[in-house]
């Protein structure tokens, strides 16, 4: 999906007048053309979010990273604009965090083996054995973490690979162990969950048993942030099944995995296209 | 939907052997033609659920509903059997309980009319004169009921109406009246309700501003049984749309309203058609 | 959805470099403040296509139509662009035609009065008599032409009525009669039809019938611009719901009103919103 | 899903008085206990569709699938029945063959290692080398054939190994070969393809690139039996896409990929959960 020397420009403020006639003048002053702008004021909380895609324009001189960060440091001063530029040549390196399930793991193997993810998965992590032939299968590094040493030794070990392998994003692929408040603020709004139920609906563990027994007649997974509290951090995607009365518990969990892995990695995309953006305990995708 | 001379069979009990064949055959027996038969045993929990629509087999002499039900009567003590038989000749009266909200009322008034829903809708009741041009036009009684007599008193008046017109099944179409514990015992699993949240999440008041809040990715409702828990009840149909985060509260709630009057009216075509069965505090919907 | 003193400006063109940031400077210095703007480059085929909401910054002097006009249009002569500014406060005027089927016509009619659709409907034309009635309860003037006089003095007919009342926009609610080639031409991507079936498969008569001979498992309706080649027209908006073979024609033909009369005002809401850009016999719709 | 000493009995035939309960009633007389029964009139055509699903109900002695034959044969021929039992422990073998892409067999590999087909996939086959790494790592035996010698010795080779694997069901996972009208007549009802098309619409080559070119907003896949009229058999499974006017040829190919993969596995399913019922040239899926 990346193209050469294309970049990727995220803004978001208060809302004010002339910011885009702002921004975009200065990615055409710095010799970028914009191929995609998805632009939206969320108008109940005057909040203004904005997405730019843009290549060089192939003008002399061409466009410079440096060049444009000095001149739109000016404007970001003036309006106060929460911003970052993205060299889409320079892949987001990703980390899965795996335990015994396998559909979410070969989920982002295969579509990233396919070219339909934008990153690098150069580290598997597990606190089980069970998954390593298949980090071996894509030849990925598969390292097995110790739980049963405690949690503050376990996730140091866990942090030392992950700035080993200078980790940008760390994924949880049906990964059982919950991760500590300390280790959600340093990785904040870096570690992407899935969660097998229907958020808000039905948090906590065997959430298909729990839809089961309440007879309701879809069912769902949230692709959220990890957050201390379980289960509460801001949702990213989020997708649904109809399921039928017929259907026992064990049949809604096999339908819940095809749903599962499909919004794990819609939602690893969505942050990987810069799309996702925080604001208030909540995201907005722009895109 | 119905024809002349069909029936609908409905039949739930604790699993045992032989009981189809027993049971389609006091059908045969009798002189019915089954026309779609739908079983299904929850092997979780033992219990069996069966829906046979059958017609009168024009052989002689023909169907009679005595004649099958004096039969059949030895067959239910012998297994135990939850039973009963409808005539589809025989449609059910519905009355629509209405506040201020008119999408609701609308799609059920035309479905009926479009031959969409198998009943009769004989008055439409509300505790706000605003809708009673809708059911003038469509040529329907229209009551209102003032609440500001106390909860007693009023609910006392709507039981008059419903028994007075005969009603069979009440549905309540974005009214905005909690009804008393004792009024849902005595309309036991005969009060549909349409929830505008995806049920279990968005429980109570302005689900759509929950869900925004929230940040979720898709917005539902859920066509229940009316409980004194409120929102609690048995769940008969449930559907979602998705939604993006350009949407404005205000939009949720647009969009929310097409899913909840399909809900609505998928929740009651549902129970008319003798698909629903309760057990355990659930609905399995067998079709 | 629309507010005071805002404005949709659609922009399409071949691509080049700066034009968003000299199409966005145009309206900031004239007074606008952007609220949502969509922009998508097809890089495929060498199109620009971009769709600006604006509001009144409030500025001192407030924003001028007229000034921004003159300015805008030595950018538009520059860029060789294609463009169009909408005050969002003059509502178009959509008339809908209609035979003898009601369901979208009711929704049109319904989805207007709740405001979910921004435009005046001031008049309904049918060859048939038979849903006047649903014209007088709405309050919209109705109209009979006779299609027996001749498909060119009744288009005559037809097209003094859509004069008469100033119309923008012509929508065909199952509306039963073939269009000229002549008409079409003269009303060039301003009439939007509903087909009942998911075009290109199922084009021409009884596509439900057609659909259930070939076992389809998935039914669909498709919106899209009334041309001289029957359902050949640019696509708008399309839909499907899921069948099962235990359904009938008849159930399919139910089944499917509930997707017609979706698709159809949804494609209608989209083209209010000036979001449906037309190039090289398909739409590119950008919001 | 199998369970020890389950069947799965499949009845279609003229539709009939009576015919339920002899069916059912010959099953409970050999000892089957009923677990789930679809029963199904098309009533347009006059035919009878039924498939049982049945355990030994663990009287003395123990139901013979011998003697339930015996039994049965005289219902059949008094009735005309077509019908097969099946027994849900010897697992039908299921051979797949593959061209270059990938997404479908691993699909299908995966499902199958998930226990969620209950199958044999005993043999991989292919015209190119590509994907013989992923047979490896599925540990199933993979064979390229090659087409270059001309149709007929290519096929006579291809069915011998499907002779050796003692193949029941043949599955085209982007199998990029015609296969001969001999070859799909011996293989008659026992050739899954999957289309990346939403069939009748986009048959033949590239349905991406046309769709894209139609400008239509929704894509799909088809999973049905092949015949010698290229994209004509049987319809089994359908499902769709959302797509918008901001993606690329390239993108529908990728969004393509998941509805591919999941049609060819449910299409699968289908038709070993013994649902799939032949008759007049399309699919009555029973379930």
């Amino acid at each position: 999906m990346s193209q050469n020397n294309s970049y990727t420009l995220t803004v978001s403020c208060k809302d004010q007048s002339g910011l885009i006639a702002e921004i975009t003048g200065c990615i055409a002053k710095t010799g970028g053309n914009i191929l995609n702008l998805a632009q939206h004021t969320a108008t109940d909380i005057g909040m203004f979010f904005c997405r730019i895609s843009f290549a060089d324009a192939e003008t002399t001189p061409s466009f410079s990273e440096n060049l444009f960060k000095q001149n739109f440091e000016k404007t970001a001063e003036k309006y106060n604009l929460n911003w970052h530029i993205f060299n889409n040549s320079v892949k987001k390196r990703v980390a899965v965090l795996v335990s015994k399930t396998s559909h979410c793991l070969y989920e982002i193997l295969l579509k990233h083996a396919d070219g339909a993810l934008d990153c690098e998965i150069p580290v598997i992590i597990s606190n089980h054995p069970d998954l390593a032939h298949i980090a071996t299968s894509f030849h990925v590094p598969f390292y097995q973490v110790d739980p049963g040493k405690g949690k503050e030794a376990y996730e140091k070990d866990l942090n030392q690979i992950l700035k080993d392998y200078k980790i940008d994003l760390v994924t949880l692929a049906r990964y059982m162990q919950v991760l500590s408040g300390d280790f959600c603020r340093e990785w904040h709004n870096k570690v992407i969950n899935i969660h097998h139920g229907f958020l808000p609906a039905f948090q906590g563990a065997k959430p298909y048993h729990q839809a089961w027994k309440k007879g309701v007649k879809i069912i769902g997974a949230t692709g959220h942030i990890a957050t201390e509290d379980l289960d509460q951090g801001p949702i990213i995607f989020q997708d649904v099944i109809r399921v039928n009365d017929t259907q026992s518990i064990e049949q809604f969990v096999n339908l819940g995995k095809d749903v599962e892995r499909r919004v794990f990695v819609e939602a690893i995309r969505r942050y990987l296209a810069h799309a996702v953006f925080f604001h208030d305990g909540r995201t907005f995708v722009i895109e």
